[in-house]
């Protein structure tokens, strides 16, 4: 048991808070023999790095990872290959403004974790969130780097597909699209760019925030993964991904929209391919059935919750007990789903990679 | 690591098949000390039961339980109370008719866990879903009857609030009426009895099947529950949600609808109460900020998906590869959300005791 | 977390007191494919029951296993095939003669467990020691059974090599003479019998006891089990023989021995064999080394302290804080030691089935 | 499941290779609000640091500690105070000399973990033992500085009490001079130190080593820590002994020698002290009954193999399969033994805090 810890055996434990000195994580019960490089975790870090564009905080760090331990290196120093052992990574806190937390360093900012957090250990960090900040999702982005290494054909992809009232359109789907230069929203839609800037241009004058749904799909995942009753497949990417800051809902394939469907709509059909092996005709149960994987793309969405920092005054109170108005100055993200896409990538990745050892472990092959 | 296995300090593995002579569970880490009666397990039994009336199966089961191991009895034997030693709790299968399912015992049921089942574990139980049938949620109910007993105070309620595309109306909730004798839905909204009764027997005759939505909140949940990062509160209700079968979607306070809104609108604004103390002006939350409980209700809600047992012929393939018909008569729910309502509770009850005792071991108090 | 688990992939949970109905345990994850027999359960049972001498407790107790779950049964229904799903195991208590405990109830048996176990809990279990009696390990032993099937190859037996002062010849050591009708103490040398009779006699009239030293060796297993750090072969061993009541040492190849020998002395050289794999020249680290099997057997030993229920009147205080002088009568083991070699080879095939299927979790093959 | 971790409510997680670029651990559970300062893990650190002496490995490392997170700072910066959250402790690794190992990176060193290393993860780290190195209980022993602060009025202190075949005279015991500065050894008999010099020089001269043995003690326990199965308090004891590098038998109490005894003889009587609480006249079981703590001191001791880095050549076999003969040349310690007390020492506080929170976890107070 663990608080800060995911995964089985192939578990993560992240540690380090916003103004510390550095944060990072320990990867450990990775196979040995994996190949990796420094610059494969690092590009998933620039993914999410905040700065990037003015539509998420403007809080500058380089996030650049250092590997610790786990490895050995190649002759020239290039490529590191995992030995099995404990994989350490750091990243050293760069900008640690911590004035900008001063002045409501007594309050508890409505919307955030501040009020159980203070009841919980009975101690503010004074310098910012502490662990609940979302800075601490830097140290899983770096995990899921490894994680995505350790199924073979494994691809783990992720995109935006809604912000606040704005959706994107489905059949303008474009993976390619999502990492492209010009798209600051991790949007698979090349249309809804210059509808998602405008809204959240706006949102951001204002001060004011909204939230997001995210939409990651796993390919590649083998049949097989997971069981039936307390190690669902399913079950263990909710916990994954209600597990990053403000996530409020996760579902699985057809997800809420399944609790208004017939029997007949839902079920996925199957007939053999051509090449003798079972094909699903449709994937309603986006890759999972009975907590148990069906060979098909995983599909998970989860929805953001608007940031809670925000310039509209919100009545709370301060720890001296009295009644306050709350402004959250500083450098926030009008709308953190936008940085959520890579994070929920890397859950997924890690939940993959724990259950696809977990299954070696107790089935062999 | 244990697959059958939940929660950390109050434990929680079930066993056991739908076919076998008995299932059950074993409760480790209850506390000692706390009183219970074995009609405290069978009422929670009882309203799970099949069998009650014509919307769910016609499966005859009675679902007796009893108490192996991990209490005292009183003088008279009527109160048990616990020593802090494991509670085995043993439910006896009276009607295993196997043969309803020896029909479709080599394919493969569309929506069904049985395709990935057999990929995973090379083998069909020919005599049912083995652990993916429903009947494992047994155990798990009779483990929520202890769990609600471990937080003082605490009371864990649910109810359908939404069966195929009807929903109830929340303006007509009523607590009391959930479990009404006239009330075959556990829903809370009286007027809604009429309209899904008429829905589910058109459904019913149809063969066909619904989804539905379950909405559990518990009160007199201590502030300062869960924790910031992989400990979260309600990281756990999802995990233990999304592991109830045929759950595809798992939502806290505003959920998916959080992610339409501005941080305006969703944040819970604070102040302080007459009696000294801080009072929430809403929930959006769910009663969940960053991972640790306000002190608000909890409020989670699950989407179920229809039941994918139907007499509509769907397509599929076999154990020896080939294309073929599948209809799944014999004793099926038409919508297996009804029942998901106290599997739903017991779930929330068991995560909530287990943070109980986690709070306590790290913190103290 | 669990108090009453032990193992990680292999997972073995047990329940149940010396004067309920039943004990018995859970086994969750074993891999699925695997044949057995309830007789397979039965016959390690049979080694470990009471009443089959003079030499251990009297207490009748027949010890039928019952398999209710995690099995699909042969046509024939004569062998079980596991199904990778929890392996409920039950024995029913029959003789449970609780008056033999009444009269020390209110007592704290002297190097009994009863004095912290109140402290702890804050209650006596007035019908017998609850979970700190050696009944417990009954389950243990079945489960061991079907541990010892998981991996290909394992042989794990035991033998008891002291008593007392009396220890065995080390060249009379015979494998086939341990479960021999004669031998009442799982010795390996048939001089030692009548030896160990004489004194044991005697021991048992004077209403004393007497402690051991048990020897349990596994052949088959395959070099490259465990981790170097916290998951090392030989720390899991100390801690499952450490968990068998009465158990105060444990040791691995020359153990304690070691501390007195040089460098020179302890290391096993290595040399090619003429199959073209290399072989150690000796066994000194029992198997283990750096926490890791090499190949060669593993060898672990245990102390067992004397029974401490004896009839020689001990000073102690009860309930009530008075002084008493104690005595226990009723039916106990002169040396809980002789009972003690089954447990401790099921504790052994646990753990080495547990590593087996956590290497190929990791590494795979 | 973690193959890098320890503890269950109080866990540690180490990493790190002695000759990567840092070594560490992260401490997940620690409670809130204790205080400590960077000195109290650097006082600790030193006591086990290589090169204080000739009689223990000349390799030049300064162990320095560096605190990443977990803490909020005094207003000077001075003290530290946890806050819940995980602790990172960093040591950079300094002396990395890999030349040293170069000449025997492609051999199997005898009595070293090298052969099953290899076998597991199917490479040599050419550079060292990896994970295998000693250093690695560098982060054990700062992790141990933490852990004795979470149990009130906890002390833990350890001692040589016996060097190849010299042995200390116990009467002589004097806790004080344990780390006298004139005591190289931690022994407690300032008598044995000319012995154990005069001893251990010819030892080192001749290139041999010898093995040892340790006694830890920690008094403050308080009573009622453990649980009577699998979660004995002797069993983490021994789990937590055993997984230090050499270690080859751990035992508690009267251990080994209580299987020479008589119920009698080893039973611990009890009376009623002056202040209305009862008393143990002896401490045969070494502070633990039936696995729970009966508030006496605990007592473990532990023996330590003879390092096998031995100037000797010894048979061996090489990455090739070619028959060898093996000198480890290089810096290594005698007697590995010696600075194994601290690392006892930190094993102990760390498996005493875990089961304080475990207990206060099940149980309350």
């Amino acid at each position: 048991m663990s608080h800060n810890t995911f995964g089985h055996l192939f578990r993560v434990t992240t540690w380090g808070e916003s103004h510390g000195p550095a944060l990072g994580c320990v990867i450990d019960g990775c196979p040995p023999g994996i190949a990796f490089t420094p610059a494969d975790i690092q590009r998933e870090l620039d993914r999410r790095r905040p700065g990037k564009s003015r539509f998420v905080t403007q809080r500058r760090e380089p996030d650049q990872v250092k590997v610790l331990s786990g490895f050995v290196p190649s002759d020239d120093g290039e490529t590191l290959t995992t030995t099995g052992t404990p994989i350490s990574l750091m990243i050293e806190n760069v900008d640690q403004r911590s004035k900008d937390y001063g002045e409501i360093a007594r309050q508890f900012r409505p919307g955030h974790a501040d009020y159980g957090y203070f009841v919980k250990y009975g101690l503010r960090d004074h310098r910012g969130g502490g662990r609940s900040s979302a800075r601490e999702t830097a140290a899983r982005v770096a995990a899921g780097a490894i994680a995505r290494k350790v199924v073979p054909g494994l691809v783990v992809r992720g995109a935006l597909v809604a912000m606040g009232e704005k959706r994107i359109e489905p059949a303008n789907w474009d993976w390619d699209f999502v990492d492209h230069r010009d798209n600051p929203f991790f949007t698979p839609d090349p249309a809804s760019v210059a509808v998602f800037s405008d809204y959240l241009d706006a949102v951001r004058k204002a001060g004011s925030s909204v939230g997001a749904v995210v939409e990651i799909v796993a390919e590649g995942v083998p049949a097989g993964l997971g069981a039936p009753v307390y190690a669902k497949l399913d079950q263990d990417i909710a916990s994954a991904m209600m597990s990053i800051n403000a996530v409020k809902g996760v579902e699985i394939g057809n997800g809420f929209a399944a609790a208004g469907l017939t029997g007949e709509e839902n079920a996925d059909e199957m007939r053999m391919g051509n090449d003798g092996r079972p094909r699903f005709l449709s994937n309603n149960a986006g890759g999972v059935l009975g907590g148990i994987s069906t060979g098909e793309p995983v599909v998970a969405r989860f929805a953001v919750k608007p940031t809670s920092s925000i310039l509209t005054p919100r009545r709370s109170v301060d720890l001296e007990g009295r009644d306050v108005d709350v402004v959250t100055k500083g450098r926030h993200d009008p709308c953190v789903g936008i940085r959520a896409v890579p994070i929920g990538e890397a859950m997924l990745a890690c939940v993959i990679a724990d259950h696809y050892l977990r299954h070696r472990g107790q089935i062999g092959g």
